[in-house]
């Protein structure tokens, strides 16, 4: 018998063993995260795991019979996991490790989280985004299915995660990085030292004689530290094999501190990693932090997916489940990625010592388990912008866990490290001319500026160039429609996919090309309504309103129409309206027009596939000189790998970050009267766009 | 079922709840305290607790049956601890919380660890250090006595602990203490702060505004960091009382770090600690932060007396046992202190949040757990003198475990952190004259200089001084002979005991009067031998050798005669002449003589009760104008008290550290010369001792 944790005028006999701690009997019931389990990420679903009662002892069968389970199989994952009858698949989903998109964080709302039941007891809520033929076909949306008992669930096809390219890699990209690193200066230095035994003429103490090897080896030992486990061992370590010694020391902005001492002085391998951690995405490197070389990279989807395409849908999940469930799914997608990563070589994960993470504020708020609540409250504050350097065993980070973690800083809520490290590997920043730099995904986030003076806004831009909200929009991922053009007689399109498999939906850039192909070929007008007569055999009906037929169901990997509605085209003319916007807008704070910039550099995964023609035509790109526009790739993870090696880029970041003057369009009303203006393809204002010619 | 924690290829079902670690048969029977249990001194005797087995499950009960075990009762403190058969009784002592004292270490040849037996079974090796009178009265020492069964023992009454004098306290030393610091500035700072409230035009991170707030509260923010555990809550804790925080910022030498961030404004009380951790006895004091006021003081004899009276027997034992065991004996020394100092306070441990810890080196280290076991080997090699700022929690001291913790640097394996304090205290490394300090205890620390230069040395006195290895040889505590005079006719002694109560044994104070005396009054000559008929009545054999009686039994506390034998003077003589000799060969070093010294400073506890005449006499200190002389008290918790309060006292003692430069004596062929010539009443060479008359 103990006291509860949370009402300590309780005796309760409910032990957790896992935290030691003691719970009465309404705060086990309780399904509040906050209350019932701190430690609940581990925990697959809150207190009761597949055994029913794991991580309880005392009275633990009646807990087990008052909270009916049932458990759910995700095929072809072969996950199993057991929840209290009447969760949704959604939640069961999440508390597993397959991956499952729920773009509108189970608001049934954007039809994302389909799955196929196989067996088993269920109620599930109708809903328009299911086809017909998906629903004879036993297609459910994750979030609108209750569990009423044992079930399999299938994911689709369709939905099944496809292997991401990894942006930026290959030979020449890793010979391009390693160029910008002159001298490699990790934050965690083995210094390899010999020293001289100590008489009675040279009787400095142990630690003193260290320092001293330290400095002769080119350490600065003018501010460092040292802990007791250190000195503890200090005596026998420096003694075990003759006074040769390695010392590892962490280097921190304003100081040091030896970490650790070991005896003998041949070195080990030392690893880096840099990790672009997005919203979408996650990119792994691992560097070989003697010579820069990137052995390995991965990338996977963040598993916080199931918890909404965006930001925002993220900080509401992290406020009903706790931020510690969110911290730890992206925790778990890059110690997956490391893991995959480290695979193929021979190296233990202690040997990395060295990792920068660069990502959006929130992505870094909800990876340390910071409170990202304020975030999407006016005024829109993070509680953190400069982060402190942490150790990796302190985050959860797969690694040596004194492994030092540098987090790129971020200088406002919606301008994180991310685009810090943009600029850090294009380097505009340091240079004379007038750049616009753009990196657009879920949110579009721009930068304008050179040398002398820097200035940053976002601009929401929605998730459908990512395929969110978009009936058949998906990522560029394997089976997605990437180029699209169209017959401007027969009106019939011709497109090519990714990877070239059967068709699967749309992405970002095929969405472009098609609007662009729409509009030149006056299948849609500058309003984005449909002006093809509705007997025309690419037309068709979708939940009662227009639609294009990209490719009819006989030809798809799922034997159904991709179609393109006129919401989808609406969504998207809000998302290049938002950002087109935002350039007008950033411009204008500076006094400026198009006119004066010299470059535009767009940069993303989004960016990867964009062809800037029809991005122009449609109005997303402003209609300038097109030699004035390059396209640089993932510059968030080529940021992080050049922070990863040097001393002067991490403090070159810290230096950007602070020097950003940020513009909020949220209380900007110039932003409104732009944006509407946006809203016609490619422009109200034509003139601003004069090569563009729009069809009949 | 698990591995065995030190033979991995051994499966046992022997697991420690404790450390969570299996064990094999092997390694829990066997007695290397390295082996059976790291956490041993939280362990009271190794894994076998009162109830035999806890701390175990598994199969127990053989455990409990195979190692046989017997209970010790310890009066009249009533502490029972159970200890494998077999054990000495001094072994249970050390694992109680009981006083006892084994200047030798127990190796049954300083016969201090006396206890009476009052039942019970036991086997004891025969003595000469145990009077007939005491061995009928069923005395053994503790170190000699095997347990057989169980067992009642009693404390002496001679033996029991009393209170020390708290050296330095009243009002007038604090008053004068108060006055040496004009500025309080603390390790670890509450800063009281009211912040503005975020806006769109003022969105910096909230990190960012505690920083802007604490920079114009006057916190130096350019080296500050902070930890994730701060960051997680800092959004929330911000925001709770509108704005209002208090954030605990610690102030390393070179860095500093937010440890914690409290919603409101309101300053709450701050306590420190100044400790004074002797090798005999230990001194705490309670200050308040805010003014510098003592609140409260307490001291007590150190626990790890059980190991031996000075710092050798110390290391030796840490190297048998281990150090944390020792570690943990100081450490539960300190915190009864700390307990009875707070008693009287109503404030809770965790306003304990700054703490200065002064004390020789081989302490300092034994108290950090930090191997000592170089300080005893030539050349002589601590770990660690300076010492980075520790936290308590992670010390072991109760307090608040955030509690910023100052440990005094010290030059030297035999010249530590004590004697920086005195140095702090005394303040003569600001001045000119030239000054000889001098601190005499077990060890004898000599200080040479003046503001422009500092040497230093430690010559091993023994223990004599504080009554080890003297047949009636006590501290300074109630019922020791202090001042004695003997009747030059009579040669008849009166003396004054501590307390003035019935005499229980001799001090160090005692001993120089006596030898003083017994010079003066020709009852021994120069040589230190006895020129007394031996059929005078104060004349006794005593073990085989010639004694002198100052108290014959019915007028003692102890009815037995207390004796001052030949073999006493002669330790005496020798710790003497080890002290005199350091005096003379470090003014050599420094190509000086006694006639160029200014003055010299006396401090330490057995200084207190010193007559500088009658040490001038014996030849312990030198034949110089009584005017130079000054005794300073304890001179090492005034030092700790003026670097609890203010940064330039810590910054000045690292300074003073720094720039001592030591003398090793040991491997000093002057030093012995100067060591036999002082080995006379009062030396060789009479013409250094010029007021001094040799009697009859």
């Amino acid at each position: 018998m103990g006291k509860c944790v949370n009402h300590p005028d309780r005796e309760t006999s409910y032990l957790c063993m896992k935290q030691n701690i003691y719970m009465c009997e309404e705060c086990i019931k309780c399904r509040d995260p906050e209350i019932y389990c701190k430690y609940r990420p581990s925990c697959p679903i809150n207190f009761i795991s597949k055994k029913g009662v794991e991580g309880w002892i005392g009275e633990e069968k009646k807990v087990a019979e008052e909270i009916e389970t049932a458990t759910v199989l995700f095929e072809p994952d072969k996950k199993e996991i057991t929840v209290p009858k009447g969760s949704t698949l959604l939640d069961a989903a999440r508390g597993t490790d397959i991956h499952i998109n729920a773009s509108c964080n189970g608001k049934g709302a954007c039809g994302k989280c389909k799955l196929i039941i196989e067996s088993g007891q269920f109620e599930t809520d109708d809903t328009p985004l299911l086809s017909d033929t998906e629903k004879e076909k036993n297609y459910v949306l994750a979030c609108l299915t209750k569990v009423k008992g044992d079930i399999t669930a299938k994911i689709p096809e369709e939905s099944i995660e496809k292997q991401l390219k990894v942006a930026g890699m290959g030979e020449d990209a890793t010979k391009k990085l390693k160029g910008f690193v002159t001298e490699i200066e990790p934050m965690l230095v083995n210094y390899s030292l010999e020293l001289n035994p100590p008489t009675l003429d040279d009787s400095v103490s142990d630690l003193d004689r260290l320092n001293r090897g330290l400095k002769k080896a080119g350490c600065d030992v003018s501010r460092l530290s040292v802990g007791l486990k250190v000195m503890r061992q200090l005596a026998a370590t420096m003694r075990e094999d003759g006074w040769k010694v390695t010392a590892s020391v962490l280097h921190k902005k304003c100081s040091s501190e030896v970490l650790r001492v070991a005896s003998g002085n041949g070195l080990k391998r030392s690893l880096g990693l840099a990790i672009d951690l997005g919203t979408t995405s996650i990119v792994v490197y691992v560097v070989d932090m003697a010579d820069g070389t990137i052995l390995s990279a991965t990338s996977g989807h963040n598993r916080q997916a199931a918890c909404g395409d965006d930001v925002i849908n993220r900080i509401v999940c992290a406020e009903k489940d706790g931020v510690k469930k969110l911290s730890g799914m992206s925790l778990r997608t890059i110690n997956n990625l490391i893991g995959e990563a480290m695979g193929g070589l021979e190296d233990d994960f202690k040997k990395i010592e060295n990792v920068v993470i660069s990502g959006n504020t929130t992505m870094t708020h909800l990876l340390l388990g910071i409170e990202p609540k304020y975030i999407r409250r006016e005024p829109y504050i993070p509680a953190v912008s400069e982060f402190p350097i942490l150790k990796a065993g302190n985050i959860g980070i797969k690694a040596n866990p004194a492994a030092a973690v540098f987090i790129m800083p971020g200088p406002a809520s919606y301008v994180g490290g991310d685009i810090v490290s943009g600029l850090l590997y294009t380097g505009f920043h340091r240079e004379e001319p007038l750049t616009l730099f753009i990196d657009v995904g879920t949110n579009g986030e721009i930068v304008l500026g050179n040398k002398d003076w820097l200035m940053t806004a976002s601009c929401s831009a929605g998730p459908a160039f990512e395929g969110g909200g978009i009936r058949w929009g998906m990522r560029a991922e394997e089976g997605a429609i990437e180029k699209v053009s169209i017959n401007p007689e027969t009106l019939v399109p011709e497109f090519s996919t990714v990877g070239d498999l059967l068709p699967r939906g749309i992405c970002g850039s095929g969405m472009i090309d098609l609007i662009s192909e729409m509009l030149k070929t006056g299948i849609i007008g500058p309003n984005g309504k449909f002006k093809l007569e509705s007997d025309h055999p690419r037309m068709k009906k979708y939940n009662g309103e227009g639609s294009y037929v990209l490719e009819f169901a006989k030809n798809t990997a799922m034997d159904e129409d991709i179609v393109f509605t006129e919401t989808d085209i609406n969504s998207l003319v809000l998302s290049k309206g938002a950002v087109y916007a935002g350039f007008s807008v950033l411009l204008n704070e500076a006094s400026m027009d198009f006119s004066m910039v010299d470059r535009i550099i767009i940069t993303g995964g989004f960016g990867q596939y964009l062809d800037i023609e029809r991005a122009i035509s449609i109005g997303l790109l402003p209609d300038l000189d097109r030699d004035k526009f390059s396209y640089l790739g993932n510059s968030s993870i080529a940021g992080a790998y050049m922070a990863l090696l040097s001393n002067d880029y991490r403090k070159e970041a810290i230096e950007i970050s602070n020097s950003m003057t940020y513009i909020d369009f949220s209380s900007n009303s110039k932003f409104m009267d732009e944006f509407t203006s946006a809203l016609f393809l490619p422009h109200t204002n034509m003139d601003a766009f004069p090569s563009v010619k729009v069809g009949e």
